[in-house]
């Protein structure tokens, strides 16, 4: 892996994101064509574009029965245990209603109120990805969300993978539809003949999806713009290279694109987990993918102390963050940006895609500066409550017709003024 | 005002957002020139866009200082004691990070951080807001963000409003830029010679500026997209029609494109408050402004009864909704989207624009289904935090290797398994 320096004045540029024109033409062409032929655009495109020719878009009951018969009881009973961790993770997110009760007749509060409809996004693609309905649908369940509409794009034989199917059932999913890419975003934003509307679109996917997300973002809200995965892992010399090495390839298997990232103050380290590196992936099933991603994106950032690691690892702003250092705790509060924190020698990132509990839906590229893992807080809207008494309106008129006027805006004062007896029809 | 029937059958379309294809090129193309141009081109923008010719864009301490001696004393004390109450309520959302601790070794939980520096938009043109100041920067605040850059379009004379000047510094805010719309919106998250890029850009503004704000969405956070404002009156034929009218008129003086509508079972009321409209209108300052508004969106719709008329307020899924009916409590539960509520015949709507508590950047355009008010939560990003045992990950190492090899990943199940203990180099 290639190592880079870092010393007191090195700073990381923000990822600015490239132009995309092309894809994003490709993208507002597929949104325009749902929009205008709904259905027929989703054959269509799910034709052209997946290679398969669907006779309808919803999996039927007889498709999840025989996914059933295509996968293993032990499979089967870890996907209900991680629902279950992944479940008691999220009710943790929930939060109340609340009001408060003022002497002078004032009551604010703010009313908790979960999302009508949602669309979850499933990617297929490289990898089927059973944990991400589960990470998707949990949150959205926990917090009230009723009607929940997942897409995943078909396989070449017109099916979803029997994993993708099992999973999504264990969850209660009632509506499941084989689109995906931007046809299947523009469908649950803008609706078709089969799928209504959603509220709300969640999930991973690629570039294509990504834009696709951000086009219509507005007329439905969206979780993030998902970008490729990464992990940086923040280590020191007491680190054992073989597992840090293992740690950067679990994330480099995922895509070409991914990113692996080491900051260390050992040159130690740095060097045993490049050679770790070369040794693990050429026993990989997915080395070719592995290896593109650490040419491409790899890097050790070799500092001169802990401080300088610790800025590094702010400058990055991981998606995914291990601290494997003497006493990974006591960094933990100097760490301002990342998706997920994995701390000490045995918290593996895999641990969290799939069973510890919480969200493996993160913040990617240097978006962990302002965003954070999905969770139930996405699935829910808050409403502002006021009420005020006679009393409490009197008593507040001044200031607040003073302050009405002050922005020019007379009709404002006057609500309030009306209000007051001296000049209403009462 | 225009008087719609609705009946069990009626339904309100939901918007769908206008193509704006004009509007986005000229945005795109200030985006490019404030990126390749820095300062430059804000200066060149403001000078042909705002006609100001500056000669720096960040405020002076003289002009804050001038500032202070052109608004009132009881126009200060009317902000300062807004700010507090603003602030009171904002504190009562603070969330905190928490940890569990499981007796197998596992630790989970969530990490609440501050974002690091924010920009926050507050328009200009047809009003001054200074209102807008204090609902931005308060929740940041209470947030703990410690840097907050400040930017709104400078006046012909070069100057921003006193009433401006005098609450962002009653804020405490140190940085304030003399330049508005896109060109406003490009800087604060590309970064300029002179501004130095946010994480998030919040507050509202005109179609150039939400047009902008979703344009640089992914390189930073934005808030929402905040369109025209818009209020809807649930009332009963226990409302005082003259009130009604009064809050209408409060919404359509905002803007031309506001929306103002009443939703009733009572004909005797529809009538009313039509007739009150007109009256009103007459002398009012912005009669024009309003008049186009509530000639255009205005409207209300006359229901068979409070069922038709909640669910049509659900359909609306207003930015305001004032509830003026007999038992206005009873009624809240049942309230699916709002920005925000406000409950019996003297919660005006006016007094949460300045004054209550509860934010007034509120979703507009029917994105109350899926959007909240600005809030403390906007001003912090969560970090999941994860931490095993090495007597955990072995309990559970099973579970999650096999859920890693049903999705293919391989490289996934090697970095749990190398800590096993049974292929570690230790």
């Amino acid at each position: 892996m290639r190592i880079v320096k870092v010393d007191e004045a090195f700073t990381i540029k923000r990822t600015v994101e490239a132009g995309k024109e092309k894809e994003q033409q490709i993208v507002d062409g597929i949104i325009k064509q749902v929009r205008e032929q709904g259905d027929e655009a989703l054959f269509a495109l799910t034709r052209d574009l997946d290679g398969a020719d669907l006779t309808q878009l919803k999996v039927k009951q007889s498709e999840l029965d025989q996914a059933y018969q295509q996968v293993e009881p032990n499979v089967i009973a870890a996907i209900r245990e991680a629902i279950e961790r992944i479940r008691d993770f999220h009710q943790r997110q929930v939060t109340q209603s609340w009001m408060t009760t003022h002497s002078d007749g004032v009551m604010l509060g703010q009313k908790v109120t979960p999302l009508d409809r949602v669309g979850v996004y499933v990617p297929g693609g490289k990898a089927a990805y059973p944990s991400s309905i589960i990470m998707n649908v949990v949150p959205a369940q926990v917090a009230g969300v009723s009607e929940i509409a997942m897409v995943s794009p078909s396989q070449k034989n017109g099916q979803l993978p029997a994993g993708v199917l099992v999973t999504a059932h264990e969850l209660g999913i009632k509506e499941i539809y084989k689109i995906g890419g931007a046809q299947a975003v523009a469908a649950l934003a803008y609706g078709t003949e089969t799928i209504a509307p959603v509220d709300k679109i969640t999930g991973p996917g690629n570039i294509f999806v990504a834009l696709a997300k951000r086009a219509v973002y507005g007329v439905v809200d969206i979780d993030m713009i998902a970008g490729p995965s990464d992990i940086t892992v923040l280590a020191d010399e007491t680190a054992i290279p073989s597992h840090v090495a293992a740690d950067l390839l679990s994330q480099a298997e995922h895509d070409e694109l991914a990113t692996a990232v080491l900051v260390t103050d050992s040159k130690t380290l740095a060097d045993a987990v490049s050679e770790q590196v070369e040794t693990q992936l050429k026993t990989l099933p997915k080395e070719d993918i592995a290896r593109t991603s650490i040419e491409n994106q790899g890097v050790i950032y070799l500092t001169e102390n802990l401080v300088q690691s610790i800025r590094t690892v702010n400058q990055l702003a991981p998606e995914h963050l291990e601290i494997i250092v003497e006493n990974p705790m006591e960094q933990l509060g100097k760490i301002r940006h990342a998706g997920a924190i994995f701390l000490g020698p045995y918290t593996t990132e895999p641990v969290g895609d799939y069973f510890a509990g919480p969200n493996h839906v993160l913040p990617t590229e240097g978006t962990a500066r302002f965003s954070s893992p999905l969770s139930v807080d996405d699935f829910v809207k808050k409403s502002s409550v006021l009420s005020y008494s006679k009393e409490a309106l009197i008593a507040q008129a001044d200031a607040i017709t003073t302050l009405a006027r002050l922005e020019g805006l007379e009709a404002h004062a006057r609500a309030v003024e009306i209000r007051l007896g001296d000049d209403s029809d009462e």
